[in-house]
This record gives structure tokens, sequence and C-alpha cells, in this order.
């Protein structure tokens, strides 16, 4: 253990956001931050001490997938999740609820939990907000998130409605279940795009109390200004002195915004998905590796970058390794997309400490529109 | 330029094997000395870093993949192989002639060279005996293999026979051929399994002189017996101030039989392949990682290894790893196998040096039938 108990100390706010500082039971970590996501217990083709060079402070984990597959019992015989990865950093465990409704079939929300199928083998479970805090203790996590009720995007302002009233349920009920000790409890508010079913899902979680919040519910194909639009509703409503955790955000420029309306936790599969896809950010905008104008481009993805991938290897390596479907290809281009995203957070932390986030978002999109081959907005959605 | 010009010292030779040390432009090493083998470029999964971990000190690369993907020209722009491929110690490149004749399609073999179509896109390509060498030689190899005539298994003797007339030809004109400085060629024995066409193939290629001899057209299904018969014949011709090189082999049990006989340098695909297929090597014989009885086994795979793999993770991980197809699963295996190989190179070192081969070779033995899950000759083909 080289943290504590779980603490979240805010130590500047401001209109470029907020500065801040998570201590979990394995560490403590700066914020805003940002978690590359580990689904299976493996962040893809990245061993823990890739994640070290990157820059990596904390992971984010799936509980959903892991309780199919190894299964919590397996995770936990073995020492708990850390050990199991041969991950040291903090670890935050989502709790299902969005995978539950985004992957599995035949799933039935009911007031005990939620039933649904596995979509491994199409073996009937039933996950109730109880079990979900369960797991993820047994699993070891340092933050977990209460189980809530997803539904859908577009959702009736009445499924929205009523999503909201078994979220608050399921997350009292999570608040009593027991838990190990010095782990953290993260509510979810849900709402759909309901400025007011936000507000009444916000207070209502407040009421009972977390350690930190998230906003769930969002980036799932609405307009990116109903995202913003609900999460400033909400982030106006929380209590400065917890953290707040928007869920599965997002590119670079939706990071920059989002701190800006105070959001200090950010998760998604944008950098290590973009990887395999031969897609590379880079600070003039994305680079597709496969473009036959870089076959004998002996420049480093990046010149400006100084990880391990654009410190070795040109261009031209990186795309005769995709091309030849290396397994190589896809590390080295993880490796450098998270590296970038670890480098953006740095920067806005300096920023941030120096009063200059609105400068620091003008040099950034100016950049990328000066040089770049393809804008952000064009190749990543 | 680490190393010098190609240099090989015989350090000690006696009954258990030869002990020595080959010099090239980029670094020396000991021999014997196993080769794991980079195809396109890039050891499969494993990064520069990786190999230097696992104690790599030469490499294999082979000229027919590189010339076709991404093409010789493309190479020799980013400055070379080692460049291209971020790896600053030795390489050997084979010439091509094993794999026209076992990847390509429509190979036809004629005086001038051998005419095949890309097992990539179906174009058509003639490699000659000198293009051979000026691929090479553009790849900026430090070891470079004649091009040979290696007829599949099992040839006639009339085949054989020809095999050899052709690849002695082939080799007067790959000598005469002009070259980088500082790079090595090695000659190729042929003679499929004849101990007659073997010895001419021998005394044909030493009548020409090359800085190494290797061993072609074995590993090809032959059996054993037959394999250790015809390279010992061989080895016993050799010049001994020259290194001798088993293409192709193999097992640990094949290698600890060669180096009796007194071979210096091996490749096989066997380690890497079999990581990316869940096998395992330990000491006390395979392991298949798939298998339930590891679902919860917190152990590491090999209890005495101490590689990245076993020092950081358990079998219950690397089998859940695996099962979910997770990228890392095979770098991890392939991390502890290559270590494995070129453990066993480094005790083999000290049996030499210490007179003890035979003693050596009995405990490998008697460690595998006595622990192992499977034997190897059960397990791995």
């Amino acid at each position: 253990m080289k943290g504590g108990r779980f603490s979240f100390q805010l130590l500047k706010e401001g209109e470029g956001g907020r500065l801040g500082r998570i201590t979990t039971p394995h560490g403590s970590f700066p914020t805003p931050a940002f978690m590359p996501v580990g689904s299976q217990g493996s962040v893809k083709a990245l061993a823990p001490t890739d994640l070290q060079e990157v820059g990596t402070e904390i992971l984010l984990c799936n509980a959903y997938h892991l309780y199919l597959r190894p299964g919590t019992e397996i995770v936990r015989k073995v020492g708990g999740l850390h050990r199991f990865m041969g991950w040291e950093g903090p670890i935050l465990t989502d709790s299902g609820g969005f995978q539950i409704v985004s992957m599995s079939a035949l799933q039935k929300v009911e007031p005990e939990g939620v039933q649904f199928r596995s979509h491994l083998d199409g073996s009937l479970h039933c996950i109730t907000p109880e079990k979900a805090v369960q797991i993820q203790e047994e699993l070891g996590a340092d933050i977990m998130m209460t189980l809530d009720d997803c539904p859908p995007y577009p959702a009736s302002s009445d499924e929205a409605k009523a999503a909201v009233a078994l979220t608050t349920q399921w997350a009292k009920r999570s608040q009593e279940a027991k838990r190990g000790d010095g782990q953290a409890l993260f509510g979810i508010v849900q709402g759909g795009g309901y400025p007011e079913l936000r507000r009444q899902s916000t207070h209502e979680l407040m009421e009972i109390g977390f350690d930190g919040y998230a906003i769930g519910g969002l980036s799932l194909g609405e307009e990116k200004e109903v995202t913003f639009e609900i999460a400033q509703t909400v982030t106006a409503l929380l209590p400065t002195d917890s953290p707040r955790y928007l869920m599965g955000m997002g590119t670079p420029a939706d990071i920059l915004a989002a701190v800006r309306i105070g959001v200090d936790l950010f998760d998604c599969v944008l950098p290590t998905r973009c990887a395999r896809t031969g897609l590379l950010f880079t600070s003039s905008g994305t680079l597709n590796i496969k473009h036959a104008r870089y076959s004998s481009d002996s420049a480093p993805p990046d010149p400006d970058c100084g990880c391990y991938t654009c410190s070795n290897f040109s261009r031209a390596y990186l795309r005769h390794l995709f091309l030849a479907r290396e397994l190589l290809a896809y590390r080295l281009n993880a490796m450098h997309n998270l590296f970038y995203y670890h480098s953006l957070m740095r920067d806005i932390h300096q920023a941030l400490s120096e009063g200059t986030m609105g400068q620091f978002i003008r040099e950034c999109v100016s950049q990328r529109e000066g040089k770049g081959e393809n804008s952000e907005k064009k190749e990543v959605r």
C-alpha cells in the first residue's frame, strides 16, 4: 500500500478547470487524469512496464469482463486484480451497467437488478447493486462504480426518468453494501439528454453521498453540444471537494473542453483502439500510418514526441509492420498514442497551474489546423 | 560499428562441442548461438528492447520477405535493416532459396536463377545468385547466405545431385559478386539425405571458400536419425576455423545433439511460434498454458526462470490472456520462450568451458523426464 485511504485534494480551481490530486491505497496521482482501458485485465498490447513508460498513473478495468472471464473467484484466489495483472498503481473498475446494455444479449432490467446473457457463451447472469460491489471488492479495485441503469441513446423522457429513479435506488443499496477498507465508491449520474432529470439525478446521488461522482450515459452517439451542455449542467451542481469523472470520453479536443467545465477523470478506448487501426495522434493532428506517402519516410510519427516509438522507429517501419500485420505494430502504436494522451494531461496540469488554459487550448487548435495531415474531426469520431 | 570485420575464433573444441566467438561489424557474440527469427524485420510480438532483455545477440531476417515487402529499396533508403528495425546487434539474412521453394507459387529453377511468384500478390520475380547478394548488401546484413537450390524432401538421388551442382555454381557466382565491406558470406551445403552428395557439396563449397558454412535442406520432415547423420557427415569435413550453421533447427533437444557434433549457429521459429499457440518451454518440459489445470494457478510458468514473464505473472494470468486473445499473451509467452532458449545456450557455453557437456545433457534429459507435464517429444514436433 503506497497510498492510504481514498481522498481528493482540490489544489486550484479557475475558469480553465480544476487541478487536484487523488490518493488511493495504491498511490496518488494528479488530476485531471486520463485512464487507459484494460477491459479484460490488460491494456491491449501493453505490459505494465509499457504503461509506466508512457506515463499511466491509473487504469480502468471492467468488472463485467473480468466477472465473466476469468471469473472474480480466480482473480481473488491469485491475490486480486493488481497482483493478477502485475499493475501496482491505482485501478478503477466500472460496475458493468454500461457493458451489460451494450455487449450482452437479452438483458432485463428489474428493480432487484439486471439479468443478462454473457456475450461469451450465452450463460445467464443476474447482477444486483450489491453483487456489483462484491465483485469489485473481490477484484480489489481502488475506486469502484455503483451499478447504474444506463438506457441506450436516444431514450424518451419516460425511459430516462425511470432510469434515474432506478439508478438512485441502486446507488443507495450500493452505498449500504459492505465493501473493502479503503475502497472508494463513485455514484453515476443518469438522465439522458434531459437537463432537469440530470439535475434530479445529481441531487439524489449527492444526498446519498459518494467519494466521487461520474457522469454516465454520454458519448452514446448524441451531438457534442448535448454532451457538453449536460456535462456542464451536472458539474455545476456537484460538490467541489469530490472528483468528477466523465465516462467514456474522449478525443483530445473533448478532454480539453471537458477540463474547462470542471471534469477531473477521463477514460476512453480511443488511443488504444486507434493504435490497432493505424491511426496515430500527434501535436499536428492525426496521422494514418497506412498511407503510401509514408512508405519510405524516415521521420518518426511525431518529430516533437519523446515516446519509445518516436525515439526509435520511422513512419516507414511502422507502416511496414502494420501492413505486414506484425504484432509489434499494435504495441508501438499504442505506446505512442497513450504517451500522447498522458503528455496532453501533463500540459493541462501545467496550464492549470499557471492559469493559462485558454492560451493552451488556442495553441493546440492552431497547431492541429496549421500542420495536420487530417484534422481530428475528419478522422476521429 | 561496434565490432569490426567478420571473424570466427575457436576457443575450445572437444567431444561435447565447440566454444567460439563470432565478430561482426555490429558486435561479437559467443557460439554456439541461437538466432530468433524476424522474417519480416520483426521477431513476432517483440521489440528490440525485449530481445535485449531476453538475451538475444544475433537475429535472423529473411531477404525473401523483406525484398517482397516493404522492398529492399525502402529499407536501404531508411538507412538499412539495422536502423529500420531499431536493432543494433548483428543480423544474418537468409538468401531466400528455402522460402522461394516453401512459400511462393510457380517457382522455376533455371541455371541463371529462380523464377517465382510472390506469396503476397502473385507478382513475378527472378532472383539470381548475384541479385540475392545485392539484396542482402542493400539490407546491410552482417552475415549473408548464398542462394541455394533446396529441393523439397524427399528428393530422388538425381534431383539431389542436380541441386548440389547448381548450388555449387551459384555459390561460385555469389562469391564473385560485389558485396559490402565487412559483410560475411556463408555457403550452404545441399545433397538431401545422401551422404556421398553431402560430402561432394561440402568439398565443392570449401574449394570456393566461405566465411562460414551452413547445412541446408534439413528439418524438412526427414527422420531425426537422418538429420544428425547428415549433419555429422558434413561437420566432420568442414574446416575447424569457420563457423557451422545448421539451418532451421530446432527443439532444445535438437540443439543439444547438434552442439555435440560441432554446430555453432542455430535458428528456429519454434520458440516464437509456440508462444503464439500457448506452449511454453520450461526446465521440466513444455507447458500448455491453455490447460484448465492452470486456471487459478498463482505460480509462474517456470518457478526456476528469471525472465520478465516468470518474474511478474502467474500461469492463471497467462492462461486468461491467451484465452481472451489479448495481444499481450503472445509477447509474454515469446519473451519467456526466447529467454529459455538463450539461457540454454549460456548453460551450454558453461558446460563446454568446463568440459561437462555429457553431464549437462544427462541432467537436462532427466529433469524433463522427471517433472514435465508432457515430454517435449509428445508436444513439440
